[in-house]
């Protein structure tokens, strides 16, 4: 349940990357809150954000496939989350065209679409500029959650493009985080959680 | 604030691998919950544990040096909350010889007691007893955290043994991660953290 009464997402324990990442969203997406989610995807994510800011907050959700706006839509329309949701069909590159700070979590899933075209995959470049963009836009307290996947081709330039990035800020002004499972292959999704100090 | 209204330790964002234990506790811990402090310290761990177990809840702390229970008995004393928490002066290599399943938490917070003998140190082998023996009394959907120190002599021994046991648990039955911080110091303390899954 959300502070507001809403029920979210079925939670399974700490089943993977993305239910890693729902926790540390959980914890400081509140109702009124602000959040992006940068790669829309199947929804899942961009439904969570829009479950936890609640009536009165505010989502946008980025993806450049027209397949994850209808997915997202869709989920969203089910759940009756759609009017507290901007879908955009960008590129999160373009986070700060349409995103004004601050905002409480940005969320990234990095890779292809699940179910789409496999050839369709974030860039390290595009993927450098939203996080840059993303970063400035967040609140003291607020999260960046990264999933990262390097069993695609160009995966793991972009995950080590991503780790460098994260490795360099100033850990007075950012606590990051590296969240790796343990006894999964080494090639299983892991998450890097970015949070501005208080 | 748990969720029986005591004011729980403040929360100053996730600067650190207590902080992360932290929060993996908060999120399971709930009241009449039954947990276990391995290794007391100066008691924080423990303090948050009796917290959040509440008046009806149950915790147990072992420490092998006199000074980690003085300490620890103190802190407890001053929050009110010692009637719910059983101290044992002893290794935590003898955890079921006190502690009877199922536990919703352990807490391991390896190396030497901070302002204390920095000889006296964990060992891997009463490390691995321990969490040997932790891991059979965990309820499902219960939390081992393992705060790891590699910098004193012995510390990048022990949490070889401890990355080799969690990497070789089975993947259907326990979810392990690894938490490090990204841009501190190789050195700086880090966070595993198995669930037993649901």
């Amino acid at each position: 349940m959300t502070d507001n009464g809403e029920r979210i997402t079925g939670f399974d324990g700490l089943r993977g990357a993305t239910a890693m990442a729902h926790l540390f969203l959980r914890e400081v997406v509140r109702p009124g809150d602000r959040a992006v989610d940068a790669t829309c995807g199947n929804g899942h994510d961009t439904l969570l954000l829009a479950q936890l800011v609640g009536p009165e907050g505010k989502v946008w959700g980025f993806d450049i496939q027209e397949q994850a706006m209808v997915a997202t839509a869709a989920l969203l329309e089910g759940a009756g989350c759609t009017e507290r949701v901007e879908l955009r069909h960008a590129g999160h590159e373009r986070l700060t065209a349409s995103v004004f700070a601050p905002v409480d979590a940005v969320v990234f899933n990095l890779g292809y679409l699940p179910g789409g075209d496999k050839g369709c995959v974030t860039s390290p470049h595009n993927t450098m500029a939203a996080l840059s963009q993303g970063i400035k836009l967040l609140a003291p307290g607020g999260r960046i959650c990264i999933s990262l996947y390097t069993g695609h081709p160009g995966g793991m330039e972009e995950a080590t493009a991503v780790e460098s990035w994260a490795a360099g800020l100033p850990p007075k002004e950012f606590h990051v985080w590296s969240c790796r499972q343990m006894n999964r292959s080494p090639a299983a999704p892991y998450l890097i959680m970015v949070e501005k100090a208080h």
